[in-house]
């Protein structure tokens, strides 16, 4: 008996749903990836148009994004020459640290996976993450 | 613009929701990937309770699908020891030859793209993998 | 605020310490690698003069078993020539599917993790590993 | 008979106690990784709750250090745009040079292998992989 999932795909594809509804608004293109707790995918969508590119990015700013549980964003700060954590991209088998991944928290605040978005600006991606992640936080589920 | 895609994302969800529920009435748990007519990921799911290892064969299955526009089981008869494809398993990072693989056609019977289901037996992956095709069998989007 | 972790460290080393000994009792020197439910590696320990290779092959067991919730053995046996899953080493960036392989179950039966050995005889690796497994099936702190 | 090692089990295990308790004083969760003279993995241990993504990052620091025999740190500021080393970090498979990998030095000043931390600030890691390397430098194990 495996170990019990806390990010269930019902709510991966609600997550992705809000996410593309929010693209629409904005009229982009985006891929879509969730990656659970453990950092392996759980959904993927690619909506029609999007580029084929963002298909590796928008699922390494979720594994990312997981993987140091902030936003992608943040890590791309730290990275910068002169920086820190300069060249952090070049562990993990290659990490995104630009924006477009978001952790995923329940409504408890844990974090339980996170989601990345690539195919647009880095804003208009954060904003399509963002609305992907408020599906999750309201969300009881992980909770229960 | 960028080339206009044969394989919609809302027929491709269809088609994920189409195997889940094979799956379901099999009372199986299966990872599900498609691609499209590059062989580039389209969309994705994990069922609850499926094997993380799937993930990465799911993926394998329908790109070594649309690859050789066969079903990937195909290709696994001629890979055997003695065999004249012995070893192709080798080439483009790692096919998955046994079965889980097929493509996916229009009702025109045109090739636009391949599923690849990972989780089960491999009797159960093509069930739950022919279920998904028949829904783009079906379509008539892609002759429109 | 990430997940609460299953698989803990005090846990993780008892259980390698328990392979450790097991492995010294058969007079074999060994590589012990131990990954989580999300399959991404707990702990890690090379016995003194065990194999460099089997780093490596100890972390792929350990991983392949969690990727697919059975003994690594299991899996090497539906992988031979003209079986089912002929070739399924090529996927998950190179699977490892003879025996040293362990599931990590917790007391109430439910796999949290997996233990991976590798430096002696596949029978002697399988020794190895269950000694590992023992402790941790005999663990309550998962349930708690 | 295979080369005697000069790191063993016994004294990796320490240098990761030391480190642990370290990072346990400063409050930090951290991965702690050790790789012998070879540059090979000889012991590895992740603190409950660190983070996922600093696994790879703990054991590319140790490499990285034992590569060059300098603390990570060092190869990082040669490896700022404009500086002589710019972009070494795409060699070996990718390096990581910022700080947090520490030779590991017996007590005759050899250098006999590398920790690398990494999970918390950078400062941070240095101090947990000074402990570690403060144990080693303290043995007379290597020397006898």
């Amino acid at each position: 008996m495996a170990i019990q999932e806390m990010l269930k795909l019902d709510v991966t594809q609600r997550i992705i749903e809000a996410a593309k509804s929010k693209a629409e608004e904005l009229n982009v293109k985006e891929d879509i990836a969730i990656v659970d707790a453990g950092g392996n995918l759980k959904a993927f969508a690619r909506m029609d148009g999007a580029w084929l590119g963002s298909i590796d990015i928008a699922m390494r700013k979720a594994r990312t994004t997981r993987f140091f549980d902030a936003e992608s964003a943040k890590l791309g700060k730290m990275s910068q020459p002169g920086q820190p954590l300069y060249g952090i991209e070049f562990s993990n088998g290659g990490l995104i640290t630009f924006g477009g991944g978001i952790p995923l928290e329940d409504s408890s605040g844990t974090i339980i996976g996170a989601i990345g978005v690539s195919g647009s600006t880095v804003a208009n991606d954060v904003k399509v993450a963002e609305a992907g992640a408020d599906v999750c936080r309201k969300s009881k589920w992980a909770t229960a």
